[in-house]
Parts: C-alpha cells; sequence; structure tokens
C-alpha cells in the first residue's frame, strides 16, 4: 500500500492538528452529476451499479476528479446488508426501496442469517478493492452502513415510511422481537463494517437516518445501543493507523452527549443545532462532522461563502473539525455551487488552523 | 355566556392549580372515529366539512361524547388562510393538499392581501360560534392557526414536502420575498386568532409543524420572529379570563428557550424530547403541552398507562402540564386505547396535585 497523500480527513476526525477544514460531502456520487447520471444509464438500474465493481469505482471517484475533496466514500447502497438476509429489495421508481419479504414476526426474525461479507456481501469487497487501489493514496476511503434500527425501519416498514407504523407497533408490543432482529443487525454491521476495513476502508461511518423520530429513551435502547455495540466490535487499526468511526444520527442533536459516549471518535451533526453549541456540549471528547444546510447549495456562491464562514467562526479554532453538509447533497444542486463550497471551506479555514 | 364548567386545561396552561393534569389529543376530531368517517362522508370532502358549520361543530363534539376530554379543539384545515388569499386551496387523494396558483416570486407576494376573517374565513367564525354555543360551557374551546413559516411551506412548494426545496431556494436567495410573505401571514394570522377569540375561542394554538427543518438562526429568523409577533397582537383576555396561547414546534426541542420567551403561555413539546429536560429548561416561565409517542397508542392498554406514568413522573408534582400526545393521533388507532390513555392520565395524575 502506499502512504496516504492527504490525510488532513483522518487526522481532524482523530482531532489532530491539520492545516485547514478538510470537507466532503454526504452523498458526494451522485445524481447532480451529469457523468453519474451517464454512468448509471450504462449499469442499468441503481443496484447493478452497485454490484459492479468498476462502475461503483467510477462513479466514487467522479467528484474528486471535479473537487479537491479530502476524503473518497464507498458507492454503494444502505440496504445491502437487509437485501444479502434474503428480503428481496427492489425500487419502485418515484417510491425508493422496498422489500418484498418484510420483517413481521419473531418467526420471520429467526430465520434471519448474519450475511457473509465476502459471500453474498461480497460484491461491496470487490468495490472496495477497486475504489482503494484506484484512489492510488490521493484521499482516506469512507466505508459505511446503516445503523440497526435504520435498517431494521425498511425491513419491518417494508420499504420507506412517514409514521412508522409498523415498528412502532412491533416495537411496543413485541420489544424482544425486535430487539432480536436489532441485535442480528448489530452482528452483521459488525461484520460488514470490519470486512469494509480489510478490504481497504481507512475510516468507517454508521447513518443513522431515522434515529431522530424516537423517544429519548426508546432512541437509547432501540438505536444507540446497537449502535455503541458495533463501534466496540469495529477494527480500530489498519495498514498501522487508527481507522476512526463516526456516527451520525439525523435529528439526533438533542442526544449528542450519549453519541458521543459510545466510543466513536465523531458525531456527525445536521443542520439544526448550531455547531459551537454542538462543541460546547462534547467538548474535547470526540471530533464534530458537519452542518451545513444542504439547501445552502441553492443560494449564490457568495451566500454559501457566507454561511462557510459563520460555521467555521462557530467551530472556532483548532483541530476535530470535518466540514460536511448535514446530510446528503441534493439531487438538483449545481456542481458548481459544490465546488465553490468546497473552495470556500479550504481557503477560509486555513486562519482557524494557524500557530 | 354560561360559566365554564371544566376549566381545569385553562387552569393548567396558566401554571394555577388543579386536581389532576388534564388531557387533550392533537386531531382529536378525526379518521380514528368510525363517527368522524359518517359526517365526512355526509359532508362530501374535506374543505366541504370545514364549511358547514354544524358538521364541523358535529365533527369536533364526538370526541368529547366518547371520552372525558379537558378540552375541544375547533375543526378545521391549517390551510385556511392561504385558501382565502386566492391560491386555490384542493386535495389530491393520498396526496395531501395542494395549491393551484403557489406563491413563486416577488409579485405574487405583492397580490395577496389579508384574509377578513369574518369575509372569506367567516366560515370559520360560524364554526367556531357554533361550536363554543352547543359546547354549553362543558370544556374550553381551542382556536388554532399554523404558523407563518408553516403556511409558507405549503403556499411556496404548491403543498406538502420532503425536502422544502422551493421555499429554501427563496429563503436563500430572495429572503426579502420570503420576509414579505411571512410578514402578511402573520398579520393575517392575528386577525384570524383574535376572530376565534372574539367567536368564542377561550384559548388559541399555533402549529409550527416544519420550523425543524431549518437550522437555528434561520428558525429563529423565518419562523419564530413571526410567531411572536403574532402572540404579541393577540387578544389576551375574554369573558374576564386570559386566553392562553401555546405554540408548538415540531422537532423543536432544540429550541424550547426561545420558543418559551416569546410571550406565550405554553409551550407544546413532541416526543424526540425528555419532559424532565423540558421542565428543567423552561423552569417556571411557561406550561408544557405534551408529550406522548403517538404510536404508543398502538400499544397495549397496560403500556400505554405505564407510559403515561412515566411522563407524569417526568414532569413531577405541581401545575403547569397538559398532557397530550407530541403529535396528532395516528388513523388507524383503536378508539378504546385514546380511551385507556385518557383514562390514565387523569387517575394516575391525582397524585401530583395532591396537597
Amino acid at each position: 500500500m502506499k502512504s496516504l497523500k492527504n490525510d488532513t480527513y483522518l487526522r481532524a476526525l482523530l482531532r489532530q492538528p491539520t492545516d485547514y477544514t478538510p470537507v466532503w460531502m454526504m452523498r458526494q456520487a451522485g445524481r447532480y452529476l451529469p457523468e453519474y447520471k451517464a454512468t448509471r444509464a450504462q449499469a442499468g438500474d441503481f443496484m447493478s451499479l452497485c454490484r459492479n465493481a468498476e462502475l461503483a469505482c467510477e462513479v466514487t471517484l467522479q467528484p474528486l476528479r471535479r473537487f479537491p475533496l479530502d476524503a473518497a466514500i464507498l458507492f454503494s447502497d444502505i440496504l445491502t446488508i437487509p437485501d444479502a438476509m434474503g428480503l428481496g429489495l427492489y425500487f419502485e421508481t418515484g417510491e425508493g426501496p422496498r422489500f418484498e419479504r418484510p420483517v413481521t414476526c419473531a418467526a420471520d426474525v429467526a430465520r434471519i442469517g448474519i450475511p457473509d461479507p465476502e459471500g453474498e456481501l461480497g460484491y461491496v469487497m470487490n468495490a472496495v478493492r477497486t475504489i482503494r487501489r484506484e484512489l492510488q493514496g490521493e484521499v482516506p476511503l469512507i466505508g459505511f452502513s446503516g445503523s440497526p434500527w435504520t435498517l431494521a425501519t425498511y425491513m419491518v416498514e417494508g420499504g420507506s415510511s412517514k409514521a412508522f407504523t409498523k415498528i412502532k407497533k412491533m416495537m411496543y408490543a413485541e420489544p424482544q422481537t425486535l430487539h432480536a432482529l436489532l441485535d442480528k443487525l448489530a452482528d452483521s454491521v459488525t461484520s460488514y463494517l470490519n470486512a469494509q476495513v480489510a478490504a481497504g476502508a481507512q475510516s468507517l461511518m454508521i447513518f443513522d437516518t431515522w434515529g431522530g423520530v424516537l423517544t429519548p429513551r426508546d432512541y437509547n435502547d432501540f438505536s444507540l445501543q446497537y449502535m455503541a455495540k458495533i463501534v466496540d466490535g469495529l477494527t480500530r487499526e489498519a495498514d498501522g493507523r487508527r481507522v476512526p468511526v463516526t456516527l451520525f444520527t439525523k435529528n439526533g442533536g438533542q442526544w449528542l452527549e450519549a453519541i458521543a459516549a459510545t466510543g466513536c471518535d465523531a458525531v456527525g451533526l445536521d443542520w439544526t443545532i448550531n455547531i459551537a453549541d454542538a462543541k460546547r456540549r462534547v467538548g474535547d471528547k470526540v471530533a464534530l462532522q458537519g452542518n451545513m444546510d444542504p439547501s445552502m447549495l441553492y443560494a449564490s456562491p457568495a451566500r454559501i461563502e457566507q454561511e462557510v464562514a459563520g460555521i467555521l467562526e462557530g467551530f472556532g479554532h483548532g483541530p476535530g473539525h470535518v466540514f460536511n453538509l448535514g446530510h446528503g447533497i441534493h439531487l438538483d444542486v449545481d456542481p458548481e455551487h459544490a465546488g465553490a463550497f468546497i473552495e470556500s471551506v479550504h481557503r477560509l479555514s486555513r486562519p482557524y488552523h494557524a500557530g
């Protein structure tokens, strides 16, 4: 393995000094880029793109050719694990992901096995290996998974949801069934992420997109404790370097302290929290990732720059900040605005790292 | 006017002693009740039900015949004001509300007038008068409106939204246009709510369903300041009693202190915050309304009772708590579970008000 040419992102996650604030964007490989749409069209459907290591590598690298991003993130789907569990993932146009065989009862949970990361999920590891090789040490590669709770919402609801009726019925009426499911998911995510590290991922992120629909107690019992279990079970070193772990719960701003206490290295913030307040609350315990409203990329480059300046000022001097959007980039953003965002972060952050 | 037989709800909002914790449910008149569905079928479409004072009164009173609720809430739509502004409200089956003529630019905003509450909105005031008369002083009547920001999201997006793309584009690119719209909405809501008080409403509530999608700064500038302006302009006394005002921002748990500082009497909580923490944060400044997860009504009556007990214990002894769900009741809840919830609140809360 070649040594890493730009390790700013990894250093920031470990709260080590850097020359500037590193930046990447959630969903940086995606539909706002015309070159992504072209590769996607070549692949056919979305899962075929994920399953093809060369094409998944190609879309992973596309944003890095356009922008001086400080990290690459594996291009894959959040629902690879439930798919590998045999639930029959498919995509309905305009409807998002669906499962042919949702989880409805204890017997369904009992039937589920832990997928083999080099078996049913081998296509993901092939993509990681290919991307890591093609990156040639330019920037670190982020591996990722959905959180057990977030995966379970899709598995029990049978797809996307607004009110989470089915999983909440299960949570309140049959909590032990849901815990059994979450336990299997935690084991699956742990082995999946460790395999990604073995295949070349240099940093890990867990996305808990739907933890924010829970009460504080239920968030702790049904989401956070399973993420903490995963963090405990992860390989934390590779190539002689620490592999940092970032946890991100959308709408989790109220629970930052608890998230920071799991043993993760960094906490992702959405845009509903002021980053200065977040830093005050978690202190030096973890690094912070975030947190510009993705919709700000609709504004002019001058307005974007102003917003970046405010967030940098909010975090203040010193290490421990990875700049990002507070959620994935919207599909109809002008790529030039994304470029202006990234350039602003690099340029305006230098004074905060001087001396 | 007859005197009020049960003023527990009003007293709790003013943090005055009561014998028990009063309870009502957001959307207590609605589709989970078979009698509602029957009346709705009689009326035809949803807006015809809202426009018919006798039928709107009938559905308002239906839950009170089933359950010993401590307040009635006007049955109406959240979008009556934009409809009266001439945007052409209609409902697409399964799609929610839509506007034929959304607000897209400064010229659209300039064309909008402040609706006359006894003119275009007279049907709402007729409903208030009818309900107040038919209530015969049993419990207080709550009047309500959507917040300016929440109404603006529907007006600019042209209906419901997930990413709020259009209004955020306007917010960042043309903030003065959005401020002009919000200013007109604040004036409209103020006159609308004052007319409801004149017609018989004894308490007021402002629903900010979508304030939680904003950054803390944008929440303050584009939502909260307009709610504060409304609170300043409201009639706060009627029939020789104070008319309490409750503000509710869904996903606004991070901003409780700011909401409590507007001059409102009470703050509504969704279920993502622990009510004990909320009470610690707002102290004696305001009463609190909330905050059971509406999905808890899917659980057994025993589990519901356990949850009610936990929330009552969280709030603790003394006045200032109006029990409610953290959002509207789901349409597929068993009415018997709603009954068990209400009964539990009444029974289990008495010890917290003794002595």
